[in-house]
């Protein structure tokens, strides 16, 4: 693999989810293929999972890991070459060129991970993903997306492994229902996680191996490019019926784009939600916000898999950066 | 040892001391037992000490270390399940709750240590050192303290090393006598570290080790479960007279609680208040502020113990944290 | 080597280029020299290319690193001990003086990198370099300038190894001419990187090695101790006439301190003004704010070696750890 960026860096994902199964059983097998090793891990928001289980599996496979906040523990960067014709002229306060904090920190780093979320201000502008397509024009080396503008595929990868685990730990039928249902929440969040989420189960989809229904209230519809053939049922009740996974997460509009356009209780998934469906576990990125967009007793019950969905974020992580450090 | 929050985690303070000094002696003879295995170190505040000699410790031992800035590289933590016996609505400014986060970090890291200082507002709250009991119950490893609202043993551990160490190369009195004094400070500091010095004291007190001894201002009381028998005496001169260890610390009152109840010079201590001690030695757990706590010329001295006492912070960590490898 | 403060910690220049084109083509060659030594990097201000170089170039000599941005991580320190005559009375916003903090790092750390600005406020003060010299007086083991008051030497001993690379790269003449030019900003900057230059140009100038010419407008004259004999020339045309080498900074006035007296952008570097040279090469210690102080074309051209540049510094600072490592 030469990227992590999206889906298309991907050539076989199920090989790539049994890549993560099989580190996941054998941690420290591939210590020496990141010996001399370096990732850089460069991070313009916040993170817990992300952070930590990046860090851990590139330790896992012997890399020496650097770590660096942007805005923080240096200083911002410029993204665009050209505003509205001309080239930019940097007199503002990012005082740095991507062209080269990209291509220095590629001098020091084997790999690097990236994270940099959409501003959800300009829709165009998120959706162009520039940062990811500035790195991966610049630094010369393989980059990891850990969070972009509109995508978060480590998640999706671990959140693949997890379907793929619980399908055999739970004797299954062969072609569970999937859900992604969006939840209230006050604050306006991306649609990265919800974006890729689709991204990653269409194929498995149109394989045949799923069901897949996304469910939502009027006027929170993912942009085409990524909600793709998948089923959308407006009716959050009815898109519960027999599934056998409900994928909670919040997002802001895309249509009116970044806006909160209702807050809805209804929509919290609640024990009285689950029992709609067939014995259905429940899934989440996490953070969560309890008793906002998930009940305790959800999150409390066997039905949960967010823990093991965030420890899979682990093994996302190793069997990506193996695949990287296998082309190095 | 399963974990080390506070001094009950401790089977044999006399052989963790001598773990210690061991360690000391011999820092790098057991990097096999932490291969693999990796601490998260998770900061809710600054730290200096703290920060630089746990993961010096843990390197010590071979560990990988991952350090996590609360509320700067990560999002705030809910730590409470219940308000006035309802379950909490997260609807606030903290994006995960501690049920999550613990669980979480717990499956990336063989060992979490926590650093959360008491917030001084609510004083029932801070006793109840809910950051660690929530760390403790959720997480599924090993919790280390690396400061908590109430206590800081990895202090105390350093400070009994300190002692038996000068003891040995001064050759004291089988039964040195030290004196915990109140400093003066204009800020309102937690109670930690003198509640934790009468913990880790009180035991070798009572054992006939020492003798020991807590002087404060009236109002400065400590919270009587951790000053337990110690003798209190409110004329700090006469607590001075011939003391071979004077440990000063200030702390803002339990009573009134939070408080900053005097800032009265006089309790500072000087060369002159050191002459009534038996040559005693001057301890502080750092950072100390000169001429408002302690006088230059004490700390200057060759009586001051204070960077030997720092200094054994990398060896009280690593003595917990080996201890804590071999049971893992 | 004992630190690396300044050039006359150096005892031979033109042996430590040497050393970094050494450790650059063999860069793990020296992994067992660092064992079980650990650096500590103390931040501050903050960093990107100094942050990721050092402790890379540690990583690839085996060393642990500790990292550290003081104010963020930990509180503020106290460097003055005197203040009009008598000792300071730390009852203001630093929490601790250099006197514990750089006692105590230096027992956890093998080798301490420090990076601290000048502030511009007070001349005398900033070139007292008083952060580097109080350091040096009480860590007790060697310390690494990650950029100070008045100096930047990693970023100088990188242009140095830049500028031997090129010379052999480019066969150049035996002399080439080398100008640091003046270039234009609207925020008030250190000295710190032209003084640097200056210090370490000067010898190979004296040495007959290069051809040193330094221009500016009126008014930015750079401190005479680090000017030393380099030809000043205010017309910056006339100085890039047979360049071989165009090394561009912006510094605040020396004389009128800390203020920007103009921001012509005359001084701009172009590609017109590239031409005056004899096909010279292009250098920035980097960040760079483009099309402020350089035109894109100039980055984004075959002369430009601002990457190489940055790439180098892995290898300055490796050459120096590897040195100090030797002694201890």
């Amino acid at each position: 693999m030469q990227h992590f960026i999206s889906p298309t860096d991907v050539t076989d994902i199920h090989a790539l989810i049994k890549q993560g199964l099989y580190v996941k059983a054998n941690p420290f097998e591939d210590a020496h293929l990141g010996k001399n090793k370096t990732i850089g891990l460069i991070f313009f928001n916040s993170s817990l999972r992300t952070r930590l289980s990046t860090q851990k599996a590139a330790q896992n496979l012997g890399m020496n890991v650097m770590i660096m906040n942007v805005g923080q523990d240096s200083w911002g960067l410029e993204m665009e070459e050209m505003i509205e014709g001309h080239p930019v002229i940097m007199n503002g306060d990012k005082a740095e060129h991507v062209k080269e904090a990209a291509a220095v920190i590629g001098r020091y780093c084997d790999v690097i991970g990236i994270r940099a979320f959409a501003e959800l201000k300009d829709r165009d502008k998120d959706y162009r993903e520039l940062v990811m397509s500035q790195f991966r024009k610049y630094a010369g080396v393989p980059i990891v997306n850990l969070e972009s503008a509109t995508r978060h595929p480590l998640q999706s990868l671990a959140d693949c492994i997890t379907i793929a685990e619980a399908k055999a730990a739970y004797a299954m039928l062969a072609r569970p229902k999937v859900v992604l249902t969006w939840l209230p929440h006050f604050k306006a969040l991306p649609q990265a996680v919800a974006n890729s989420f689709c991204e990653w189960m269409n194929p498995l989809a149109n394989a045949g191996e799923i069901e897949f229904v996304v469910t939502h209230p009027p006027g929170y519809e993912l942009a085409p490019e990524y909600l793709g053939n998948a089923r959308v049922e407006y009716d959050q009740e009815k898109a519960f019926e027999g599934a056998d996974f409900i994928y909670g997460k919040n997002w802001s509009s895309y249509t009116h784009y970044g806006q909160v356009l209702t807050q809805n209780p209804a929509w919290m998934v609640t024990m009285d939600k689950m029992q709609l469906t067939n014995n259905g576990k429940f899934m989440h990125c996490l953070p969560v916000r309890r008793n906002v967009k998930v009940s305790d007793d959800v999150l409390d019950s066997p039905q949960s898999l967010v823990i093991e969905q965030a420890a899979n974020r682990e093994w996302s992580a190793q069997a990506v950066l193996k695949e990287i450090l296998l082309t190095l």
